[in-house]
């Protein structure tokens, strides 16, 4: 997909299609297409970055709260999103012993408990066995530079989702801006 | 459902049940669960209605945007919410004759033409004869008053949702906040 077809989208389309950029946010792409048209991958990403760090701190709170638990309910009910459940598996989460997923849930609780919103990490850029020590490191964070850590994540996850659909062409496709 | 139980919820139970009171926008609810405890069905209201005043345009666009067609194709295909398909059913708009369904898909067309963003109205305040001549006269007014009024019918859809919810313990089982 290049950027000629994407400024060409209808917000329908359009919300189609980024809707899960951020995680169960299509507010969000909903949003963004108001700023169309877009000059390639990074002056998109930059503006879901930029209505994501225009929010009130409950709004990006919010955000975090409406992602799953890594190897959590929604992985064993078989509701993740189809964007979490590749990001999941990749990272080796979907098999985990039982041993390795209680342990997982515990720390889950722990930090949800602490700061009032998920672990949120990019998954893909992790493994089975680094995850668990991130949360229990990140556990130990101050609730203010934690936030930010965990949008950081949540800009990483986005800036791979849009990869994802880009492609290539987001680079070799620019296209002129009025 | 009563206020006490409402302000014992986690984040992932309040963005359970209140996570469609705005169609498709759980991080409203998820932003919202920071301001609890709450002291009735207005206060939870009050705290829905403020996040969405202080979202840029872009972003209350972003909202309307969410919502689908009425009679339009997320009926047609069966992928309604369950909230915008009982509304719909309620209105009549579940049962239209194939020209009434037709007419309504212009009119949709044109408003979303015009305004970049989808015809909102609060369908269990309308029934099908009144829903084609209220979107044929919004279609003439002025795209600012026009998206201060199907924000209006955001927070009358959202006002309703969370009625059906709390219904009459709302006001009867008000809390003492701190």
């Amino acid at each position: 997909m290049d950027m000629v077809k994407v400024n060409s989208m209808d917000f329908g389309e359009f919300v189609d299609v980024f809707g899960n950029i951020v995680e169960k946010c299509p507010l969000i792409a909903a949003a963004v297409w108001s700023q169309r048209p877009f000059s390639g991958l990074e002056d998109l990403e930059n503006h879901f970055f930029a209505f994501i760090d225009a929010l009130p701190r409950s709004g990006q709170e919010g955000i975090l709260r409406c992602h799953p638990d890594l190897a959590g309910r929604d992985l064993q009910q078989g509701t993740l999103t189809a964007e979490s459940q590749r990001e999941q598996s990749q990272a080796g989460l979907t098999s985990l012993d039982t041993d390795d997923r209680l342990r997982l849930q515990q720390l889950n609780a722990q930090y949800r408990e602490r700061f009032g919103f998920p672990f949120v990490l990019a998954a893909r850029l992790s493994d089975r066995a680094t995850v668990p020590r991130e949360l229990a490191r990140r556990l130990q964070c101050q609730p203010e530079s934690e936030l930010r850590t965990a949008l950081g994540e949540v800009k990483k996850i986005s800036h791979l989702r849009l990869t994802d659909l880009l492609g290539a062409h987001s680079h070799s496709a620019r296209v002129e801006l009025p």
